[in-house]
């Protein structure tokens, strides 16, 4: 057993992630692909729309026919038919012409642009007054105008949102090629610790762990498995740590990471097969107890038994790991940051980073972010948080009314 | 067929969210319960943690036995024995005495503080040396410090995040009450508008507002059924509005809701028994040809068939009716907003509410704002968009460097 921690930086560790594979991919159906991470450059393999198409009801027209068009001097425009939706128009269209046309219908040929309906009015069935001009291309679309032919549309490791999902359908995708979902072993190790369906007596508290970290896992696409909770005791852990590790894609084990006469995690992770420790201790707080280590390609994450150290390592250090294994380009993607003012001096340690727990707090139409005092055991401070502030190692502290970016929760 | 539009603005819109009702609910695992809206207040049946409790490994002490501590004048206690984790000390301690004690143990009786093990130095089996002082409750939390027995911990209409998910577990939650999630039909209307997995010939689209309106509605925690593609027929798109209406909590209708030749939105919620029209146009562009409609309790919208326009005023105007359906106690849930700096002057038209598609931009440590120009009908607009910013009615435009809000896409 280690006596001592082998600290890294948080930097450090988060230089592991460039040699970190991903997952395999799967084909889904497109209803089922909002949030996964494409795997594969989409290219477009049709011009969209495809064809020069009105964006408003009115009249198809060729753009200088209508020049100098005014309420007092409107152009008279010979009506050439009608564009029936979804169908090409069946005749081309003349200097002096105009066609009836809907929104999304396809300009004839000869037409470049669409004078709205409000602007004209019909005179009879062959013919129309227009008292606004257009410029060529008003109210169109053109051809190739949304994406062209060849181009590539969306990338491999995009997170795909609803406005990709309704690209991809304009492509034909009715099924995408996406990368799997990790799955993710929970374990919870501590012989205080009960399930959340039993009665704690004295001494003894429910498993807080196992379902915190499921419902970071299941928010950020992936699948947890709970393992259960397992007593400080070296085999039975490393029994349910190597079934987790064949089992699963990442496996964290919660508790016992530190380095008292009853923390085995250590043990436990050195023992798998050609495992790796890559770190024990990360100098941040809360989460300095956090193992980090590897086996083959698979990582393995010994987290701190306090529960609020817990999420915020799971936060701040696994999940840019996590979403490396999902196939994201980008890896910080919760770390789309919240601009606010601190409402409040705070202090810092030197040497390592603190995150702070915050609450955000709207003030005539400023943000403040408000910390949240209180120890690392209390979940309270957590429920009550609307993000995290991180401190550098090198600051001493912070003070009341500088501007600051909060990590969302 | 109404010629002309009802218009209401945004404002007018959202006073219907005061007497719109909201799910029944269920009961679900725990597990699954992560993003879900909680349907009940939830009191703490007991304190939690619900004992003394050490956040540190070391020494349970009473605090009084430390004062004046240090390295060269250490206290000297006796060891009373040894806490074992999970169970009820045997023993308890008088001011002179010490107890092994693990992060997480419950402290003997007259013990009120714990020592870090790195402040001492075990001498023997029956003593140990204390180089630094504790106060009252220092290394420890107390009894009912996380939560006391009785309080409100969390309450009906909250999202369960993971930290509220932890806490549930905390109180022996292994299954919790949420509401319902929404179920909501999906229509396409529009001669022109084709299946994904057809070729589109000259003038016809393939289908995107359906996948872009079921991906926000699963983003939003619900459920999309997609009812197809509906010819710009009377009666067709009647007959399966009905059954939309029957079948699901919510109805989205894209497409059709103008007040051109083609329209028949409007008709069709006309026909939907007990039907009343809320408003048919809303002063927000993108978006304006909108058609807001309730039948009995439940709500039906038309929505513009211009993809850019379907998604920003689900976004802006659907989402907030369909959190209050969900239960959400904030039904504004998506409006976190993100400040930034607008990177170039921006025009708006007075009398309605623009909404900008907006690209966040990092330089030089700010956050910019840049406008994405672009006709609302290229979903390219919206896939490289991070967010929209609301424009209000009375402004005619902001300026290059004025601090805005982002609502995040």
């Amino acid at each position: 057993m280690d006596h001592f921690f082998n600290v890294k930086t948080l930097d450090q560790v988060m230089r592991n992630l460039t040699d970190c594979s991903c997952m395999g991919t799967e084909t889904v159906a497109l209803t089922d692909a909002v949030s996964r991470i494409l795997s594969e450059d989409i290219t477009a393999s049709l011009d969209i729309p495809g064809f020069r198409r009105a964006t408003m009801d009115g009249y198809a027209v060729f753009s200088k026919s209508t020049f100098g068009a005014t309420e007092s001097n409107p152009s008279w425009l010979e009506i050439a038919g009608q564009v029936n939706m979804g169908e090409i128009p069946t005749f081309s269209l003349k200097p002096g012409f105009a066609a009836d046309i809907s929104t999304g219908g396809m300009l004839p040929q000869g037409a470049d642009s669409v004078v709205m309906v409000e602007h004209t009015i019909a005179i009879d069935e062959n013919s129309v007054e227009i008292y606004k001009s257009v410029a060529p291309l008003q109210n169109v679309i053109d051809s190739s105008e949304d994406f062209a032919k060849g181009e590539v549309v969306l990338q491999k490791g995009l997170k795909l949102r609803p406005p990709e999902i309704g690209l991809a359908a304009a492509l034909g995708y009715s099924k995408i090629k996406v990368y799997k979902r990790p799955e993710v072993g929970i374990i919870s190790t501590g012989d205080e610790i009960i399930d959340v369906a039993e009665t704690p007596g004295p001494g003894r508290i429910r498993d807080i762990n196992s379902y915190t970290l499921a419902g970071f896992i299941k928010e950020a696409g992936c699948i947890p498995h709970l393992y259960g909770i397992i007593k400080d005791d070296f085999n039975a852990l490393l029994d349910i740590c190597k079934k987790a590790f064949l089992e699963t894609d990442m496996v964290l084990i919660s508790g016992g990471s530190s380095v008292g006469a009853r923390d085995f995690t250590i043990d436990v992770l050195n023992k798998i097969e050609k495992s790796e420790i890559l770190a024990h201790g990360i100098s941040i707080s809360p989460g300095k107890p956090t193992i980090f280590a590897k086996s083959w390609d698979k990582l393995l994450w010994g987290l701190p038994g306090q529960v609020v150290s817990a999420m915020v390592v799971f936060k701040i250090v696994v999940l840019p790991f996590l979403n490396k294994l999902k196939g994201a380009n980008n890896v910080f993607e919760n770390k789309l940051m919240i601009p606010a003012k601190l409402s409040r001096n705070i202090a810092s340690t030197q040497g390592r980073q603190d995150f702070v727990r915050i609450r955000l707090i709207k003030k005539d139409n400023e943000l403040y972010a408000e910390p949240i005092l209180g120890k690392s055991g209390l979940i309270k401070t957590m429920v009550q948080a609307d993000g995290l502030l991180e401190i550098g190692e090198n600051i001493e502290g912070m003070e009341k009314g500088s501007g600051v970016n909060i990590i969302p929760l």
